[in-house]
Order: structure tokens, then sequence, then C-alpha cells
């Protein structure tokens, strides 16, 4: 961390900061320059509060130089996380396949998509029981029922589930859950993390809408600060300026996430883009890229669906989308995740 | 709303898009064009979720006219809602300034700041109980303790107090709480949205770091929907590409605001520039583009202060913004709020 | 084009603006609403400025449904434009790479670098002579020297040239440039684009940093609506809030702009991420999703370059990406582009 | 500057570097700390281009202390500039009025419309005769005609004109115009701003839809360097998410360029808003914040605009606004400007 000072800082001012720093057991390397002075701070910065140091009256800014981040980081943890779940591995050298639809809506429904979308060849089901919806007047999913329909479905296909958890007071429902998606909305619900992080579960992490990568990963920590290294990261799709998709899918995130962190990176074009004929393209970037796994919204009939019927792929558009998935899997040296089988 | 149709669409596809569409109690009218054609719906369409339409196979685009939320169109409502809190007013021609720490850190800390605000002028006291920190490793409030001192603070200084809820769970700890805030993280946290809707109690809704109006807009609704009706808007600073100031203040949104609902709108200059120097001027330029009021940080000694200090005003600093501010809302026509006195 | 009107416009009203509307040669089909009356627009109205219309005191909105281009338009144009530049086909099925440095600096540093591409499979080179850079004190380019070196590397290696221009009175300058690239921050100096419309030669047009897809167009627009239908689109990353890389590249605009136009569209990982680590992921995945052709940077020597070297590959950088980079395009059915050979 | 070398970086790469940056007239200090070590530059680091040591291989980051402008750095120009046109004075602490039509559409009109602002106290006239347009098909400006018509109208009124040159070509047309003025597309033209730096005339230089203040100074910068200091900068509303209005004004914007610069700060609420109801409102807001002047669209018949009709004011609305905004000028203590007399 650096430290740069106000022209005309005391050296009485200066003296006090650095005792004050040495609290924070660090070292200071005073700098002179001729228009600056500069305070170099040595040691484990990771956990200083920069806000706090800016706050002091000698100081004009704070440069930090390490990342805020300690468990998520790679560079104190080389090797790549790899998460099971009954017997898939997310982040292990192969790609996994999370498809369903936006909402759980029926019985039929989720069976009939989640047969579907096994055939093709997903590896996981997903599906929303509680939807954050920005109308109150839009449908909020179906709650408690929509977690015992998913499990329902995971009876009959063997596909491990995932499903946003919107309240941590709902979070005794997700114990049948594999799973637990926290959507964008909820990426800084710190309260919500920090009960997740005390969680044995693995947790689907979307970055929020206009959040950095940098807070995407401070968030990854508010949950491993609790003890649970089980952390999914997903990039979908960040706001900007353009209006012809609904979010800009940030892509060049995956690669370097994958630089800065041990923890899986996966991506959802469907809410990245809204638009259903992007989703493929964007699936086969994602892997050329070198994506550990996708989201894809897969309904049995969309123009129907409930939510999101813009953006869900029907289960033959699944299917034929598939097949250059896998092979572009295939082609990337991350295929498809087999199981254990 | 209006629905522009895929070329090719068939008479037969039309006539039972437009069946359907009458099951949602509006009448439609078909235009013909030459490369398309066009459906308009008439009536009530404020909750017609426009998503289930665009799904369907034959439509190209849907646009809505009306807006999508009713309690809180000024449309519906055209007078001005006024919230009482303790003979305070807001949102009745007068200015209300809400100033106080960003965390309550002491009991002498939260006196003396009261205190000292409430003598240059202020109409009510903040601070913080539970902070959203972008790091778990940052100070994260002192929680309940939080609230107790600074109902102590309003035991000593009169001032309506208005402070932070992060967590649906932690409801019951904000019963003597005067306004509960709804930070920008949380603006789309639905569940905690609609279990304020049925508490009797105002809520000062902070705008998401990158929500749209018409969201912020929605979320209000959320709370109305429920049947609370004291909803304070507040315009906080969006996220934007400019690194110079923590956020980008949105001033335009007040008098856009004020257009479109008869909420209160109010402006947080501290949040939205991050530097101190700025606070000032930018409560004068609120004041005269319309605000109902300010919350403004301010510290007994920032440069110690345990998050924010960057952004705090002095008590003194305060002061003299605040003879400004008096002065400029005088002249603005909506003078600082005096209460029942 | 569909027009909305204000609530109480009297029938005299519109009847003036639909009149005044028949003078644009369209027809027009009024829709009564009950709380709004709208009027569709039907015939060509892709030349119509929208804002006149919505200046007219009646209306309140004005929602366009054809896109405002023609020329560029694939509704009109279905097949795909294919620009030949001395015997390579930019558009037409295969994939282009143009690559070299940033800046054209010295003989020595342009000839070599072209080798060194020509020889990792390069299609074409890319050098700045005139350059935008932010800062005055900054190096500006060789300007009309810059080019006479081009043109010498192009002796050598065969491969054709692209190079910025930055204003129109140089244009005498290119004429022995095979394509003429538009830079991001001119993307709307459209009088050079209106001069570059009335060249006989093909033109590569950057994005803006903060342009929309259908802005773009709009500026393709401006070129070949005098004539030159030459244009070469290139996704170069836009401006968001996203610190972490210099842009962010937004990829689900090549499947978009392949629907939206006929002209061919290339991407520059490069400026796009400002990272050298990253451009090889980024090319792999612009590949995957379909673009017609990569620009690169690469410099014999980054760590001595005059501009961009941190996001500039070495010759044995390149040339490990381009073995990948043949690989997938291979894979993606769009092979690198051999030449007449 | 402060260079932040990467881990394992050697003795010798390290001395090889230190020498070379001796090369650029600054001193050195080397501070050593546990996981980084850090070159701190001392001396006059202006000038210096960043990506050049950015690029050097053991270098991981560069980090800026000093602006890297100098001629528009308050730092080194503490007293205000104030820029003298016929007789008015801006940035000396009064407040200047630019109004008039978005675009010069016939003598007739702009006449009018001058005679109109100036009876309601502007105190220069605006009026485009060159227009960039996003469409090609749009009205694009009468060229030199309009400034014909321009100059008849200044000799109608006596009000000095401002009006937009779009291509350095044309410059030698500017010779009667009082104030040049180079749009937000044009911001980062360099050729036109250097141009406009060797000549002897105000240039009012609009910030670029997606551009920092810091790009924005060293635009002026480019002005200065050649040797016009007479700079007047524009806040005009920068590129956001939010739809609600046509841009998003950056009002913060005002008081932090004043800390900056020294260059007088105005604001044209008509092109940040699009909204002629939002017009007056964020005049009022813009002159509480300290701004020296104002750039206000009017057109004598804004619902028979050629151009941005719906932003325009009517003269009767101008009127009505120019009483509150010389009423608030009067208030902040910077009058409108008298001129001479």
């Amino acid at each position: 961390m650096i430290i740069i000072l106000k022209d005309g800082a005391s050296e009485k001012q200066i003296n006090e900061l650095v005792d004050w720093l040495h609290g924070f057991n660090v070292k200071t390397n005073l700098v002179d320059g001729v228009h600056q002075r500069i305070i170099g701070l040595i040691g484990d910065t990771t956990k200083i509060d920069m806000e706090k140091i800016q706050a002091k009256e000698i100081v004009e800014q704070v440069k930090r130089v390490q990342e805020p981040y300690k468990n998520a980081n790679r560079r104190f943890h080389p090797d790549d996380t790899v998460i099971e779940v009954r017997g898939r591995k997310i982040g292990g050298g192969t790609l996994n396949v999370i498809a369903g639809p936006c909402s759980v809506e029926t019985e039929d429904q989720i069976i009939t998509t989640a047969v579907a979308v096994k055939e093709a060849g997903a590896t996981m089901l997903r599906g929303g029981a509680f939807k954050p919806r920005t109308s109150p007047y839009a449908f909020q999913g179906l709650g408690k029922e929509g977690i015992r329909l998913l499990c329902e479905a995971r009876k009959v296909t063997g596909l491990p589930i995932v499903t946003e958890i919107m309240d941590l007071s709902d979070i005794d429902l997700f114990a049948d859950v594999d799973i637990v998606q926290v959507g964008a909305r909820n990426m800084q619900n710190f309260t919500l993390l920090k009960a997740l992080g005390r969680c044995d579960k693995p947790v689907l992490l979307k970055r929020g809408l206009s959040s950095t990568l940098q807070e995407l990963l401070m968030s990854a920590e508010y949950i491993m600060s609790e003890g649970n290294n089980k952390v999914i990261l997903c990039e979908r799709g960040i706001r900007t300026f353009e209006p012809a998709t609904r979010n800009t899918l940030d892509i060049s995130a995956v690669p370097l996430l994958k630089q800065k962190t041990h923890l899986p990176v996966i991506v959802d074009p469907s809410h990245a883009t809204g638009i259903a004929s992007l989703v493929e393209p964007m699936c086969l970037g994602a892997v050329a890229v070198g994506c550990d796994g996708l989201e894809i919204e897969v309904h049995n009939d969309p123009k129907n669906a409930w939510s999101d019927g813009a953006q869900s792929l029907t289960p033959s558009q699944f299917a034929e989308a598939m097949k250059k998935i896998a092979a572009q899997a295939e082609f990337s040296g991350r295929p498809i995740d087999k199981g254990q089988e």
C-alpha cells in the first residue's frame, strides 16, 4: 500500500501517522520527492481499511498494491479449486452445463424440461423457485413448492439441482439443494453471504449488474472468510449504455478471474444477452476463452414461459447448441463433465 | 402497450395472440403496415408482464407506453405525499437535513455529533448500526447496540433517527427507529422491500448504484403494493466510467422523479461524490433543483472515523455549509423544516 | 414508426399532425386507446428524422420500429459483403488476421515485425502513422514517413497494409494504403466519414468507446450513403465502469452485427483489453462467435515500444497464439485466409 | 509517479530500469517491501508517457501521482483565467448565458430568436452552422451560409456568436466567429485541437460523451500547448445506463474542475437532459454549484425546429427561466455579465 502525503505535512504529523500505521503490524518506508512525500507500507495489508487511512488529514491519496482478498487469491492458493457435486467436478478441467427454465412453473414443465436437457447432454439442472422480479406484479416464483419440484426432477434425471436463494430466512428450505445460487442483485447482500459461508454447500455467486471483478472477489471472500470455500463465480453480463442486449457479456472476465483466483468461473449467456439467438454463439465463445461451465435457460415451451421467455432456448434449440458446445469443449481440451460413471 | 409483430405472422397466429391478450382484460387494435403489423393494447396494462408477450413466437418487439407502476405514479395521485416524522414533514414544501456519521462508533461519538448537527440546524440524525462493507475485514457496524446509542442521541437532541436495515431478520430491532433506510445495495432486495411494505414506518429508499429511475420507482411500488405508502426516494449517485468521484450524482433525477411520482425525493451528496469538499456545492445544487431533503455525513472527528472519513464533514464544516444551505433553501422557497414548534 | 400522443390532443391538432406526416410520403393509422392515442406510420421511415416529430406539441413519444439505416441493413441486402484486398477476402467465410505494432517507429522495427507476423501467419499488416494520443506530450506518430515505411514493409512481405487516418486533410497521403482505418475517437467525425465515402477504398471503421451498435451502423451508413460500400466494422471494446481492463470487449456485438448487417465484422482484442495476456483467449473467443477477422498488436520489442507496449504481443507470443487461432478458425469453419495463391 | 515492480525482478534489471528512468530527468527512490519493490519518481513527470514504463518487463503497475497536464493545471496557475469576448468576461465572477437554436435554419429564425434571447437577458448567441448528426439523412446544417446569418444576428443584437467547427478544413470560415465551439464528438479530434491551439480565438470545448474529466483537461492541454490559453470547458452530460434522460448531467464536474483548473467552466443543460422541462431546474442547479456560464437551446418555434426541438425552450419559456436564473446568479454572488456598458 502506498500513501501519498499532502504538500506541507509537517514532520510531526508524518511521525504521528507512521506511528499509527505501525499499529497495523506493517513496516513503513518514507520516500521524499520534490512535490510529494510518499509512505510505502510493507507487510500484509490485505485487511487494512484504506478508507481509514484516506481520512487522515495529511493524506492526499492511498493506492493499494496488494489485492484486498486473501482466501480467494490465486497468489496464496495457486491450485485450482475443484468443487464436487454428486460426482460432477466443477473447475477440474471439464465443462459443466447447467440448464433449465428461468422459473419452475409446474411439475410437468420442470420434469419435461429436465428430461430434455439431460438427454441433450446437460450436466446439472437449474430452475428458479424464488424469483427476483423488478415488478411486484410479475410472477414471484413457487417458493418452497418449486424446490420440491426440482427435487422431483432430480429423482427422475439424476441431475444435481441449482436454484437461487433470495433471503437468508429461507435457508432451511435449501437443505436438499445441491448448489445454492446467489443472484446478481444479492451479490452484495453481505448478511446472506456470511450465512452461506457457514453452510457446507457450494455457492454459485453471480456478478452484480455493476460490480467490478474485485467486488465479486470480495463477495466470494465474505463467504470464504466464514469457512466455506466452495464458491463458483458466474459472469452474467454487466450493465452498460448499449441497449441492443439486456446486458453486456464481459467475456474477458473469464481469463482475468482465472488469473486472479483459483475458484471456478462459469458464464450465463442467457441473462448476459437476453436474446435466444445469441445464446449459442456466446456459449462457444465462453468455452473458447476457458470457462469451467455454462448456465443456460431452456424451457419446454418458451413462448408460454412465465418469465424470461425471450432468452430461453427450446429443447430442440438446446440440443442443437449442445452438439456444438460439446465439440468446442472437446476441441478446447475441457470436455463435458461425464460424472462418476 | 404496443406489440410489433414479425413479418410473416399468419392471420391464425395473430388471432390466437389477440384472443390471449383479451384475457388480460384489455382491448386490442390491429394496425397494418407495409413492413410491419402492430397491435395496440388499450386499457390498464400496468400489471401486464411484458416478458410474457415478448416470448410469443410472432412478436418482434413490445413497447410500453404506460408506466409499469401505479401506487407511486403521479398520474394517478397528483398530490405530493407528505411524510410526518415526529413533527417534521418530508415532502411538504420544506427542506429536511438528515446529518450524522456513516457509522455509529461510540456513545461519545454519536452524542457529540448529534448535538453538533442539531446546533448547526440539522432536522434529523443519521448513523449506521448495520454497515454494508465491500470487505469482510472492514468494520461491520455495532448492530443492535448502535441502534440503542442512536436512541440515546435522540433522547438528548430530540432529532428523529434514520438508520439502515440490511436484512429482514433484524426488522424487530428497528421498532424504535423513526425512518428505516434501505441502502443502494438492497434496493432490489425484494423480500426485504415486501416486509417493509407491511410495516407502518417511513422507508428511505436509496437508488441502486446502477438502477434506472424506473427500477427505483418499481422498488417503491414493491413497498407500496403491500400497504406502506411512506416511501422517501434518495438519489445518491450512480456508477459511471468517471473515476474522479466515487459515483456520479444524477441531479436531473430530482426534477424528473418529482414529475413521475408524488413521493418525496432527497439527495445524498456524501456518497454521490465521496469527497468532502464537494458536499457543500452539491447540497446547494440539490436544493436549487428542488429536492425535499439532504442526507449528509458528518463526523465529530473524520480523520479517525471508522468508515467513510474522506467524505465526512467536520461539525464546523457542516455548520458553515448549513448557513449556505439554509439561505439557499429560503431563496428557493423551501425553507428548512422547523418542526412542530 | 409509432407516435404516442399526449392526453388532450384535439382533433384539429391531430389532423394537422397527420397532414404534416403525409408530407413524408407515408400512410398513417390512428389507434384510439383509453389513456392514449397512437399514430402508426406505414411506409419507408428510414430517412424520417424522429426528432422533428418528437418536437411537436401534442407528441409524447416517438418509437422507431424500422432501423434508421438502409445501405448497411441486412434486411435489404441479405448477402454478405465480401471485400477484396490484394487477393484476401474479408467477409467471405475466411478469417483475416491483421497484425503489427501500435505505431510505426523505425524502418527496422516495422520490417522486422512485418516479417515476423507474416511468418506466423498474419494476412495483413497494421501500423499507426498518425496516432491519436490522449496527451499532447506523447509520441504522435511519424505521419507521412510512417506510411512510406509501411509501404516498404508491404514490398518486403506482400502483406496489405492497414493504417489510421486522423484528419481528412491527410487523405491524399493514403493513396497507397490498402485499408484506411477510422479510429474509435473519429467514429462520429462525420466530415471525415463522408470524404471516405467518396473514395474507392476499404474503410475499417472502429466502434467508438461509448457508441451503440446502432450508432456504429449509422456511421457506416454515412460512408455508404456517399457510394463506398467497402466498410469493415470493428468491435474494440467499450467504456464501462470496470477498471480491470482498459475497455470491455462486447463480444455479443459480433453475432448481433452479423444479424443486422451484411458488412464484415472484426475484433481488436488488444485495445479491448489492454493486457497482453488476455489477447490470445479473446482471439479464440472472437473466432468462436463468428468474427471475420482480428486486429492484433504485435511489436518486435514491446518493452521498448513507443506506445501501447503493455498490450502488444512479442513475435514469439504471436506465433504461439496464431497456432491456436488457426486451429480454432479451422474448427469453426472459417479458416485463415490464404490469399489468391 | 510510482512504479511497482514484479516479484522476482533482478538487481540487474532494476538497475537498468533506474538508469533508463534517469534519462527522463527525474530522480528515483527504491522502496523495498516484503512482497513488492517500488520505485518512486521525483521531479517533473507531467510529460512522461506512463505506457512506456508500463511496457517494461519487470513493471507490474505504474501509478501517477501528479496530474499529466501542466498549462491547464491550477496547481501551476492559481489565478482564474478570464476570457474577454466583446466586452463580456467569461470566468471573471459573472455568469454568461449563451442561448440560441440548435441549428441556424433561416434568416428570420435566427434573427427572431437572437432578438428574443437578447431581450430576455442572454449575453451571447449560439447557433449551429455545421451539425454533427448521427444519421446522414438528417439535416446537416447550412454551413458557410449559417455563419453569415449568425453574423447578421450579431449585427442586429450586438451579441457575440458561438458556433461549432466540425473539421479543420473549415477553419477559415470561422474568422468572424467570436467563440469556436468543439463538440463532444470532436473532443479528442487532436488534429483539430492543435489547429485551434494556433488560433488566437476562444475555444469552447465540450466534454465527450464518455470522456473523463482528466481526458477533458488533456484535450484543453492540446489547445494550450500550442499557445492558445483561451479555453472554456463545458459539461454537457455523459453517457450512462439511465435511459430517462438523453445523457446524465455530471454536475459535480463543475466544482471539481474549478479545483483542478483555472479555466472557466460552463454547463449545457439542454444536451445533458434532452428534455425541455428539465432545462430550468438544471440551470439553477448549475449556477448554485458555481458554473461560469450556461449554454441553452432556444428556438422561436421548437415544434417546427429542424433539430433538437424536444429540448429547446420557446422564447417565452426562456424569458421565464432567465428571471429565475438571474435571481439565482445574483444570490450566488455571480450575477449575469452586463458587458462593458
